[in-house]
């Protein structure tokens, strides 16, 4: 199932957890965040904006990081969008190897950044100096550009039950939950998913990520898997329903990649081993995609 | 997404049910039973080999029929093959216009039934007879050829967690688990059927039925839905993961019908309305195909 890598300099990383990764211990996706920020070497911010326990988050970022060896690493607080004009503050991202989102609420995250100096800042990291950004769970659903905002749904699909709102947009054509398996919400990724069929859904579990670089491919790394639903080509009487009734979904795509699971684009001089899914190669493309600088 | 049915006379009904059918106040699922078996004058006779409180159960049931208006309705007792294959139980089944199976164990239900005269008498009844048959929960999961006998996972879908058993086999190329959506058990259909890509998984949830008219069509009834997930053309690296790993699964059909969704064969004079999906299609063929006596 997996093609390998070529070589190319690095165009920014992703790295984007389902919550609830490892910081005491082993640390493995903490450790690989490092590693492509650049080694303990690498200058580390953390964001902790969508959190109203920022100190806590840090305390705790602070440690694990300290813990890896990297000693370049600050706090960067946001409380308002005032902060997140601030040149000082937006210097700290500018100069930043790593930069890491923590939990808490993605509309709190996105009400104080999005938009902001910062906001663009971190994409001119991400898209022009090739950093990494981390996020975890608030902070991993506000990397796309179409962002599962909030909603619950009780055990099936419900028409209306999830909100959208506007991520970062690192990637697009996609929308992300976290706590996926741990939280069993594939009835509220469908419900998106059905409402939307543009995006394709991306469930991540706790302590596991989906690293994407830029350009080139991606991996699953961690303890549990990254789940895709594909809607595109399903057929739903969703528009036809009332609100909060269960649609018929047919033929929806579902890909399940545990962790260890690694997909690369072919390069021009090295064609794909075998044929790919259509679904999984529009996937890879989409998440990979280079956009330009919003 | 509907069809219209086409009228012919019928060719028996199975009436399998995800368990804790509403047993107490409106009976939608067990009014219909009836209704297939004929009406408040049909024989009805209850199999509660799969429970161990066979007592119990039988009560239930008894007040839940005669609620419905049903006076010839019976407690078909089995306790041993011997039982099973006794001509004057057997003959009980012979003269039954509907025949209903309770929770417990599946392994349990098919270890005392499974290839005696009466399990014979139950497919002519259901083939020759139209006689409608149900089942809820363990006598769900029993009515397909290969039965979901044991086992269960976690969060994700596991190599080896799940084992079939020989079933009654009403349907084939088809595997049933039930309480679907209610135990999370998507995670379980998803193992047995990367292991048997052969089998389409059915998932019905409580208080849901999925109503087969052998011949013609199904329908869906109840409070919850019924997810079919289909790995024919699914790509998967099962064969090559160690016991208990998570596969890594591209290109699952997932497939969501909520109560209301019908689908019934097309006629000869009376094609379908719009193209179906294949996967449906084929799904639709292999429930209702009146495959001859065992």
């Amino acid at each position: 199932m997996k093609t390998e890598p070529h070589q190319t300099a690095s165009h920014g990383h992703l790295v984007i957890i389902g919550g609830h990764e490892d910081r005491k211990h082993g640390k493995e996706i903490l450790t690989r965040f490092v590693e492509l920020a650049g080694g303990p070497g690498a200058r580390i911010v953390v964001i902790t904006a969508a959190s109203q326990v920022a100190d806590d988050m840090w305390e705790q970022y602070d440690q694990a990081f300290g813990d890896l060896g990297v000693t370049q690493r600050s706090h960067l607080t946001l409380t308002s969008r005032q902060d997140a004009n601030n040149e000082e503050k937006v210097r700290m991202v500018a100069e930043a190897d790593g930069i890491f989102m923590t939990g808490g609420d993605q509309k709190r995250l996105l009400a104080i950044i999005g938009g902001t100096a910062l906001d663009a800042e971190m994409h001119t990291a991400l898209k022009v100096r090739g950093a990494c950004i981390g996020g975890t769970s608030a902070g991993a659903s506000a990397m796309s550009g179409h962002m599962l905002a909030q909603g619950k749904t009780d055990l099936l699909p419900e028409k209306g039950a999830v909100s959208l709102g506007a991520g970062l947009g690192f990637l697009h054509r996609v929308v992300i939950d976290q706590h996926f398996s741990e939280r069993h919400r594939l009835s509220r990724l469908l419900s998106v998913v059905a409402q939307n069929p543009y995006l394709q859904g991306i469930g991540i579990d706790e302590d596991t990520a989906l690293v994407v670089e830029r350009g080139r491919g991606i991996e699953v790394l961690g303890e549990g898997s990254v789940t895709i639903v594909d809607g595109r080509t399903m057929d739903t009487n969703m528009a036809d329903i009332r609100e909060r009734d269960t649609p018929e979904l047919i033929d929806v795509r579902l890909h399940l990649l545990p962790a260890g699971s690694r997909y690369y684009l072919p390069s021009d001089n090295e064609p794909l081993v075998k044929p790919m899914s259509p679904s999984l190669r529009d996937f890879l493309e989409n998440v990979t995609k280079r956009n330009p600088i919003s």
